[in-house]
């Protein structure tokens, strides 16, 4: 028999919440057997909305957290102050066993404060990268890291690749993952100090598939499946992918309905493009894993639907599978056991 | 009387050379009467390509150089070794005022550090910006720095924000530009150690109009007139912002021609579609201005057509009819003397 998988959901974070969360629990729980979901919030609130479902009543309970935390708050202080809000309840579950992951669409900063507070660090790993998968014409590429933790250092960056690799190779199924460091042209010399000592670091680990250095514009084409950067450029990154992929499809809606005849045009050309389109939609992908943690955190946006809530749910049943913190610490285990040894 | 003013135009640099560079200019002259363009680059290849042409003989005329600088080698070292090459040719036009001012398509390392080697800075200026124009749902930003010298001090960056608001406000005519400094989020104790300590020094510069930190999702909207950031993050916005863009636009013309129904829409929507992506169309606003020089140097795409070359070489007029570099050097002499004056 499978094991179980114990997933605490924030249902009271994010733009749709608590909706479309616990519809996105619903329809994880529907989908595979081997879940259990802990909605963390108001219990009131989410009783009530958890009453227009059909489900399993034992693979969905309620923890009840009377606080909730804002994206206005200094992320710190309202975890170290708001003990009953939902995401430090809910972080306290997976601290204690009680939850194998957490999946949060509430404030990003309070997220990872939280998970690096309350839930610690692997031992080995020096700072936990949030890594979220961003679409690409071939498929899809791990940008890591995009987290709140800026001015990285060189060590940072090899402790990303490696648990990137990890991450691309067990849970998306990427077999022997490209890893790219972004930088502002292709030769070894060129970039900040930051890329030029880190290059050199990359290109001599062994354990993982280094492919040297990506420029921004090779990104949308999915020119390597791990890319590595500091948290301010993979923030810039991120959201300009998201910012100008949404401007870009704004204008080309005005520009299909600016005339009768584009008009005519859009109704026979829009369940082609919205073919080809899915592939650059986020949504499909789940949230961003905090990677480095005792136990499993994933971010999805804010805004995130029904579809998001239940695919980041079941990428932490992947991620529970494959034991990917048990190879992360291996990892870097060998890698300090390696360093020790002079190799 | 209109004052003349002469450009020098790279024949050889970029992937088009020379056919689209010498059609750019042939347009340009055409255009407006007060041009005189130098075409620099090997004599016989350049009479060849012109000889298809009508145009004023007296207002293009041809400045041999026999060699070429190509992206493949070192700029620092080819400025310095390849005396004869286009660029550094054309370059000593301007260092010895024969030239207003220089285009090229070439190597944008050669002819960064060419201009810095060669040209000059103007006096006060620490760091001559690589200054390009993005386009916006809005209309077009002003994105500095996206040059090749990265890990800047804060100090740089207030220059940047003062000659991008004098370039933005004269040239571009926006009036009053508002300025942002690239960041993760918008409150101002967020970002890296540089915005940190650049936020004051904008906000307390009372001759730009600041309007705080712009995140990248918010760019391609149109959210600041002058987007200021070091090279490094401004060279991933640049090259993202092109590289995002063509995948897109591939994904759609991938399914508008994925059926037979969606052809005949594409057909139908075409002109249409076609009208408002124009705005997303770089050649329109012509290449990008390496501010802070004691002559102007434009830098266009590597893969510029006849277009923008001919929009390069208007943009040089607006620029020094508009005395840019007088206005650069009295605000940043004026700056300096508030700084003594304890200011």
């Amino acid at each position: 028999m499978q094991k179980t998988i114990t997933i605490a959901v924030d249902a009271m974070g994010g733009d749709n919440a608590p909706k479309e969360i616990i519809k996105g629990a619903v329809l994880a729980v529907q989908e595979k057997r081997n879940i259990k979901v802990i909605l963390v919030g108001k219990e009131a609130v989410i009783r009530n909305e958890l009453g227009g479902y059909e489900y399993d009543k034992e693979r969905i309970v309620i923890i009840n957290a009377e606080e909730n935390i804002t994206n206005n708050e200094s992320p710190v202080m309202a975890i170290r102050r708001k003990k009953n809000s939902s995401i430090v309840v809910a972080l306290n579950l997976v601290k204690n066993g009680e939850a194998d992951a957490f999946v949060s669409a509430g404030s990003t900063g309070a997220v990872l404060a939280g998970g690096q507070l309350i839930i610690g660090r692997i031992k080995g790993v020096e700072r936990p990268p949030l890594a979220p998968i961003i679409p690409t014409i071939a498929g899809a590429s791990l940008l890591i890291d995009c987290g709140a933790n800026v001015d990285a250092r060189p060590s940072h960056l090899v402790q990303f690749a490696k648990m990137g690799s990890i991450y691309m190779e067990n849970v998306v199924g990427v077999k022997n993952p490209r890893v790219a460091i972004v930088n502002i042209g292709a030769e070894e010399e060129k970039g900040n100090n930051l890329v030029k000592e880190t290059f050199p670091l990359l290109k001599n680990s062994t354990d993982i598939n280094f492919i040297g250095s990506i420029e921004a514009r090779d990104i949308p084409y999915g020119a390597a499946d791990v890319i590595v950067c500091e948290a301010f450029v993979g923030n810039v990154i991120l959201k300009l992918y998201e910012g100008l992929g949404s401007a870009l499809i704004d204008k080309i809606k005005e520009g299909l309905m600016s005339t009768t005849k584009s008009k005519i045009g859009a109704l026979l050309s829009k369940s082609a493009l919205k073919n080809t389109l899915k592939a650059f939609d986020y949504s499909q992908y789940g949230g961003a894993p905090l990677l480095g943690l005792k136990g499993l955190v994933v971010k999805t946006h804010g805004n995130s639907k029904s579809n998001e809530i239940r695919n980041s749910i079941l990428q932490c049943v992947a991620f529970s599978e494959n034991k990917i913190n048990e190879k992360i610490e291996d990892n870097l285990k060998d890698y300090e056991n390696n360093i020790k040894k002079g190799e």
